[in-house]
């Protein structure tokens, strides 16, 4: 079969793999339909995520046709159709049972990382029963493929750990596929200003068709002074941190009122600087998260009542022998207007 | 009246000071009976917190009994015994109705720092109606000091904000005045081990007589491997933050488990290292509090209940009129073997 | 001045009354701009509320210009513009410090009750600071009247109680004002299906205009049933009582799911049957409350923000004097298609 | 085998069965090392529950040794030690992740009820990987079996469904096994006081051992005055339904104050009545819950951290071929001072 090998920092290959067999009696091997890239695969090719072997085909999204499912799988059977979960979870362990499978000893984000992913005609996927979801009927396709990773990942790491309350103030920074998926899913809380922060204008004009009440380009270093004229000098309630880099942490800190939270999404390279010597006061609230998947059903379901559009996000479409260039187009965002790409195996 | 007041960065003086007199309506003055030095008043002797001008009586902690209540005062009388709450507040404003009176517009933290505290006979509380409690009959008057400042902040900032939970493992670090406060009040949750982690011998005997299930002394360098040998490798559930330094923030991140939270407490003067290339992936929840002491009311009940015993933390007994004395020994903690010292206005 | 005064079960008249003066230092004596009749005020002349002695003058609802304010009141002054809360709050005992006004030991819900009320030209606000909320530029008259008690009730009650969560199954049984109060606010979480139950076509077709995803007519007793197809046999996530009789609190019990919560806000006369040989084994969570009005900033910031629009709930305009008129059309709300009616004082 | 055969309403006999094979892959073959009976149980004898049929192994606690386990089952092998769960979960439905497997669609409280228990020398344990527990090194046989029930209904239904929290006044309900073991694990969190009411003043003499602050034999009707002579007329926190009549119920409702929770764990057979008329406006949550077991990993930690010792709730050993006499002593609890009975397979 096709698939996308990671061959090393900087290399990557459509190349011929063997289609993947069942390994363990809960395993299911699903014949893909659609996948996509995600921002986390440009790191793997750049050499950042050590985990990832040469050799290993990428790619933990999307949605597929069950095409063999081993004899432990009680829920799937030949023919679903299924989404795919970023995370994989084996439901038995202590992390599974307390609500986050991210840190599952068996699984957790192991798909395109420690074992061969999405981007290809086959997958094999571990513990299918608690790592796939059944697609209901009149889904949209492309709609899915969003609730494999952006979404939960916006939702959970950003929304939920924010605790983003009705007549909050919320700032995001970062309009990327990930900040905007918190942006979209903020709105399910009904914040009274969502204030989006990027260096990007067009990234900032699809925030504002997105729900943005407010959009702060930072090229010219005053948004921190935009933000607390915004609000009357007391800082925002909810500061989501989509971006990964030490500059837009420190902007988070910036920014946030007493009492506030920062919701941590970047996946960050580096350390950063924790100003503790003025929030130790501040009765401020930082946490950081690895998708757990966890709200995948409850996306689900908002979906379907036409409450959440993920469609917004996808912007450009390939077959699934092109990825090279949907690797290209994804690769030169800014350049090419680029939010999510969809991959279909045709 | 004899009071001690500040002169400035390493100045203090036992001085006759003019006795208070009410000036709003909702303020109280109250005789003093009973007073302590708390940890930040050595910051302030130190010039850390330029909020502080000379001439500022210090202290913000004690017991005593109202001499004079303003018109506007409907809950206390002259002659009631009252308990001293090292967060004034105004009951008003929007921080104060949300349960943070720590940012209370009005108030806050103010007693000895922005108007004149506790070390002396007489001091006026401004809205005495909402920062002072009534003393119940039959209580300690040495344990009542205690919950001005001490029990709340090691109560709210450390358990509170780090969820200790029955059955969890909770690291504490550093064992002074508030990490025993914390060590005391993590106990009403039930978790099955207790860490706490000091340089000091001394400190570490008491904690382990507090409730402490290990003491680690971290000298050697080695506490971060204790730890983890201590939880199978997985890291504490809560690690709780009652210093104040780099180090002892960055021994924090080193022993979280994944999930896991860190309740700072401490008061830092400068910014720390946040090791977010680590920590990104971890789920962790970082918290940081200034006291709002609202949780007196729930301290209190324990304590007439006798299930916390704040005398513990007291190891020294002065009248008002060594207080000079009294800052001697509290500033030599180490030597003197001191945690809390209580001052009597005899 | 003109009021409407209660002259014991069955009598109202619109009678001159004396103006009311300021009593305590707290106090403020408020203009009114406009009320509103609630569902309660016709609980009152029915008799039913003991509480009320003849010749008190009703009304809890309302906004005003501030014409007096006592020596003790900090942070309203004459003319400013103001929402008057249904909820007289001391902002002292113990619980209006837990976020519980609603049982407050000097007020709690006393306008129109035990004390004078808002159906006047003028009434006295006792704990003006925190009773009083300044009504924002901008803001629409009418809008600031339906949230002194509809909308909070609604949103606490209701919505809050019931712990409402994107994607859920939402029932509000009945579709008064206070439900579609209910309704109105649900939507701030994002349900997935909002399903409105009453016996009235009219108020099911406003429903449905206010966002409820599907109506059901209870006449033909087959809403269980409806219900049940609705949720593939699994019952709602949240049931929400705005009706107040027991036919209303079984058919929640009915159409409740395992794990879901019923949210009784209805006014209640008399006992009710618990299933608890059915329910025990449930995992149900049943709540009841007082509307405490604490949401009042919360719900203002939406408003402000345009993400909730009151004045949907407003069918009828009268002139203060003409409420006798008023309580003609609202006492007959279905023949007259009324839901709130806004008296204004010319 | 030897096993405990319900034969219908009324008789039970100790009989010599087939020994359970595996039926699925997921299933493990325990044999038996203690059991116990449940007052489940009696009421099965009764009659009281239909979806026991005649013929059914009655039994649902126990710890015992993995005898065979299935293919699919990964985390136990032959000879392991481990605690059964009263709770079946399959791990992979919405309920049992959602944390609910009292409700699993495969699952839930099978045991003993639907199919056949651990009232044997050998039980087939369905889902075994999410069912069992392993046993601890150094845990005490007698301790483990009180987790497999009693101990998490308490803990779940009564402490956590009621949210005690410290410095809380918390009333108890009943003084039998289930009751007993809130007591137990409602001082997890250090509630002030603890009022258990029972008709058995030898049941309350236990309580008072196991911590109650104050018994009350309710015997002479004058439980309410003195529960509330206890709480200066404010009634309790916490009120823990652990009887299951409609007069306890009615109790609940007579003592818990304002804001308070009445979390009942009772197996209600019949209706109750339900105060609304008084209670509607007092801001009061009610819970059901059917034990989900989801609490078994925390109590484990508590019980090996010495935190809780559940032997204080054993007064009776028998060998297993003693059962009927077992059920004797069980079933005579007031005569026989009998709490819960330990059942060993010799």
């Amino acid at each position: 079969m096709k698939a996308l090998v990671y061959r090393g920092p900087g290399k990557k290959q459509l190349e011929e793999m063997p289609k993947p067999a069942l390994r363990d009696a809960t395993d299911a091997v699903v014949r893909m339909v659609k996948t996509t890239i995600c921002g986390t695969d440009l790191h793997i090719l750049k050499g950042d995520l050590p985990t990832v072997a040469a050799g290993r085909i990428l790619g933990h999204e999307g949605i597929g046709i069950i095409e063999e499912a081993g004899a432990g799988v009680s829920r799937f059977h030949k023919g679903d159709r299924v989404l795919i979960s970023c995370i994989t979870a084996c439901a038995k362990c202590d992390y599974c049972r307390h609500g986050m499978p991210s840190h599952c000893e068996a699984g957790g984000w192991i798909l395109g990382n420690t074992i061969d992913g999405t981007q290809a005609e086959f997958v094999r996927i571990p513990f299918a029963d608690t790592s796939l979801y059944p697609i209901p009927e009149n889904a949209d396709d492309d709609a899915m493929v969003m609730l494999s990773d952006i979404l939960p990942t916006g939702y959970e790491c950003g929304v939920l750990n924010g605790s983003v309350k009705p007549g909050d103030t919320v700032a995001i920074v970062g309009a990327g596929p990930v900040g905007l998926a918190a942006l979209l899913t903020a709105q399910f809380y009904t914040p009274a200003k969502i204030i989006v922060i990027d260096l990007d204008d067009n990234r900032l004009a699809v925030a504002g068709q997105f729900g943005a009440t407010t959009v702060v380009n930072s090229t010219d270093g005053l948004a921190v002074a935009k933000v607390m004229a915004l609000t009357a000098g007391q800082g925002v309630d909810v500061a989501i941190e989509a971006v990964g880099m030490a500059a837009t942490f420190e902007l988070c800190q910036e920014i946030v009122g007493a009492g506030g939270h920062i919701a941590n999404i970047g996946v960050h390279g580096a350390s950063v600087t924790l100003h503790l010597e003025k929030l130790w006061s501040q009765n401020i609230t930082i946490t950081t998260r690895l998708v757990d998947a966890v709200t995948t059903p409850l996306l689900l379901k908002t979906v379907m009542a036409g409450k959440l559009r993920p469609k917004q996000l996808i912007t450009h479409h390939f077959a699934l022998t092109d990825i090279l260039k949907a690797y290209d187009t994804f690769g030169n965002a800014g350049r090419e207007r680029a939010l999510k790409v969809i991959l279909t195996n045709e």
